[in-house]
């Protein structure tokens, strides 16, 4: 028996574990789709790639998922989403792709009563300007102030989060720009920093509204496939499934932290 | 005027901006030298790479400076020179080749009089045990105690070294396993690490020797040109160059810190 279009999984891809925090955010919000995961680590990061070569790894990655038969494509990466979204689309209009920066820009302009917005990011993603972009499309009324955080991925990956001084300290200087009420929502521009959501919080205070990119988008996907009538079925056995084109042991011991669960099928590929 | 063999340049490569702390070495022993340099910054780090997929890079590497007619090639990288110094030497037996690591372990076991020695590197040295095998080769009967520092790395890119408290408590947590006169040397094993050289040596206190491999790497290029007659003559004109294979702007801004000078000829290649 055929899969039917509406059961066939969502295909995500970032350059290496973050993307499983979109992941996670896809499990809570729409527990019954599958997901077919690529991390690119053998050509991560994104972040500190020229645009041309991040649309070359992102077309790849794509064509990857594509030929799995998936119904909906997710870019979990924000640099590659910044990028490469428009040539994606452009390449398969047929196919549904979305990526985090969107989802995570309207929400945020949902969420802000004051119009100043702060967002965080790698450096790639904050010298982009693709964020600040995006909200103004949304608001062009909105001030946006950024900061690249890019010890904040190494800060993730070594699990070292609410209990450590040296994370406390560096998120303090990290964040001093948005301290103050400067900004009254803040968005988590890169999709490390879910992990290190509690410290980011106790720092900006109780007063800024934390966006999360992940959720966001999650939240879009569950729209989109609700009112395409693409919604899996319930009862259709499957497993979610992951590759990564490297370095496979690293990634199998950091992605248990960002998913919060062990991975169940998982292979190692080369595009 | 061809030119002469021994007027001809050292070839040093990196898989990024690292290796440029061991040029800053050969410089310093060497002025009279002249480098090709190659920061691999489309493929970086290689630290999270697999073996295979470390020496398929660094034989290219290798490939575009032999190329270029150099005299000597230099891994200034730790990852590809525990992985990779051996197929090297392998393909190309005529060109004397070298490494960070027999350098580094030849010069911790003669500075060390207790025998006991630290490193600290990345966690793909440290798994390697290469530092530990080559410290073993000079002394049977050395004790290594190896600690994995990864947040060393971004925190030396963003140039928070000495006077930065999260540098300072970050450090404290990785060196824990080196207080109390547990070891009498140090080995910085990543080209990373001498940025952060002040705030290590804070740390460990003056008890415990450090030991820049990019330092101990230079001293031997020094013996081995004496001893082959290759000495560049001081006469002869000739700039240094440094190619990377991507994202240019951001490895020239992190460069001058690591270099502690502008870059003169600067291109990007594709490999």
């Amino acid at each position: 028996m055929s899969l039917r279009i509406k059961d066939a999984p969502i295909g995500v891809f970032d350059s290496g574990v973050g993307g499983l925090t979109v992941v996670k955010s896809l499990r809570n919000r729409l527990p019954n789709e599958r997901v077919i995961y690529l991390g690119d680590t053998a050509r991560l990061p994104y972040g500190t790639r020229s645009p041309a070569t991040v649309e070359r790894y992102a077309v790849q990655n794509a064509n990857f998922l594509e030929a799995m038969n998936i119904k909906l494509l997710v870019i979990a990466c924000n640099t590659a989403s910044a990028i490469a979204h428009g040539r994606l689309r452009e390449l398969q209009p047929s196919l549904p792709t979305l990526g985090v920066i969107q989802p995570g820009a309207k929400q945020a302009v949902r969420t802000s009563r004051s119009g100043r917005i702060g967002v965080i990011g790698t450096e790639a993603t904050v010298s982009s300007g693709a964020y600040a972009k995006a909200i103004s499309g949304f608001n062009p009324a909105a001030e946006v102030i950024s900061q690249a955080c890019p010890l904040f991925v190494s800060l993730a990956e070594e699990g070292w989060t609410e209990h450590e001084a040296a994370t406390r300290l560096i998120a303090e200087r990290y964040l001093e720009p948005f301290q103050g009420g400067r900004v009254d929502t803040l968005v988590l521009g890169c999709t490390h920093y879910p992990i290190l959501r509690e410290v980011i919080s106790e720092v900006v205070g109780p007063d800024v509204a934390l966006i999360d990119s992940g959720d966001a988008l999650a939240e879009e996907v569950a729209i989109l496939l609700a009112e395409s009538g693409q919604l899996r079925s319930p009862d259709v056995p499957g497993e979610d499934q992951f590759f990564v084109t490297d370095a496979a042991q690293r990634f199998r011991r950091v992605a248990e932290l960002f998913l919060g669960s062990p991975l169940e099928r998982f292979d190692t590929v080369e595009l």
